[in-house]
């Protein structure tokens, strides 16, 4: 892939099409990407858990995989509309994945803290449009959602 | 699936088929398996990196995703033949699954204590034939396993 996405707004931009993209399939609205050290877009994806059924499809993963196999992911960025679960925030640990930009935080508070702890650069965009998109799901879909999160 | 095992050496068991028959693939020998509250199995894998050249395919995702989707972990046990990565460790906190049986954690020591810290029942069972085989496959393919675990 050769596009790429140099500032944290344009590279949201890419998640949040990815997450509207899975709403319109039925699927829970959220998105990722993972972006190079020069913005390169290296992979994207959404949550699939409806869509192909599997659970283990959060869009952090999904993006992931997308990447392909790599080594050394310390200049790399991970994007994604909502705070990262604990699932998403250990990919994130484990893979020593330098940046973490996330949409928001409000509608769900996953493990960004204790990534910024050790030594992720978080930053939390308060994008209205993504707490818009994702509180209007919780809502609507609950059970989904719950399902989603293991609780 | 009608299988049950309901003794954490013969959980381990299957793991340890999962894992030897990746090793016969070429692939990382690390296997998983989840089981019900009575030991009934419900869903089993193995690490996929090389076979399906996806890096998101750690055992216990593979494991996790064969299950298909639930709802509420709490009484299942995740069994793995190795310490879990902290991707891996992120799976069980959460999706609150209740249990983890690990059969070495001598090679590797990922996310387990930090588990048992937060409640989860947590066993390693010092398996002398899981530290022998993953001990001879870092030895083997050091590239493989250290691109496993992003190092």
């Amino acid at each position: 892939m050769n596009e790429v996405y140099q500032d944290a707004a344009s590279q949201l931009a890419v998640a949040v099409q990815e997450a509207r993209a899975g709403l319109a399939e039925g699927g829970i609205p959220i998105g990722a990407a993972l972006f190079g050290p020069d913005g390169e877009l290296l992979g994207r994806g959404r949550n699939r858990r409806v869509q192909d059924d599997d659970p283990s499809l959060h869009a952090e993963t999904v993006a992931f995989r997308a990447a392909g196999r790599m080594r050394g992911y310390g200049r790399t960025t991970m994007v994604t509309t909502l705070s990262p679960c604990w699932y998403c925030s250990g990919l994130v640990k484990q893979f020593g994945i330098g940046s973490l930009v996330i949409g928001e935080a409000a509608t769900f508070h996953g493990g960004h803290d204790w990534l910024a702890e050790q030594g992720v650069a978080v930053t939390v965009l308060d994008d209205a449009a993504c707490v818009a998109m994702m509180g209007a799901f919780v809502t609507a879909r609950p059970e989904l959602w719950f399902e989603d999160i293991g609780e």
